[in-house]
């Protein structure tokens, strides 16, 4: 199965799971999957995209949807790492 | 004044005009912000947080919070492309 196939249930299990009980262990699963996800070369648009679909599908409330903005800053956090961490290489080399 | 400062004012100015009417323009208007983001070095998570804020400040309907996802979605795109470049200019060089 591809990494790809895999990632609409993984974030759909850590987003319902966030909203379900808010706690940091849901966050951390967060954090991981970002890992992966810039491995495997997944944009963050598509991320974003993907956060929008899940929400309108399980038909959040208003309470629900602010409070998902926590997941989707975890993952965003990772794709920040890496991209500072480019930033740096890149200056080091010139 | 520094972009900072700026930028909160501006990416309200930008979710409410596309709340308002939906129009392509508004998402233009994100991705040009998007541009002069990573240039002042904003990290996407910061615009997660501030998109969040703005929200809530808002006390915006759910239908407005689903439609918001797509400026966010415009402005990480520019994120997005900053990234792969930065990839294959690495890639270039090694």
């Amino acid at each position: 199965m591809e990494f790809r196939d895999l990632l609409e249930p993984k974030y759909k299990e850590i987003i319902s799971g966030y909203l379900k009980n808010q706690n940091e262990q849901n966050l951390y699963q967060g954090q991981k999957l970002s890992r992966k996800l810039i491995e495997h070369n997944i944009s963050p648009e598509e991320i974003i995209s993907l956060h929008k679909s899940i929400m309108v599908d399980s038909e959040a409330t208003q309470e629900k949807l602010i409070d998902s903005f926590d997941v989707l800053l975890e993952v965003m956090m990772g794709y920040g790492l890496a991209y500072r961490e480019h930033q740096s290489l890149r200056t080091e080399q010139m």
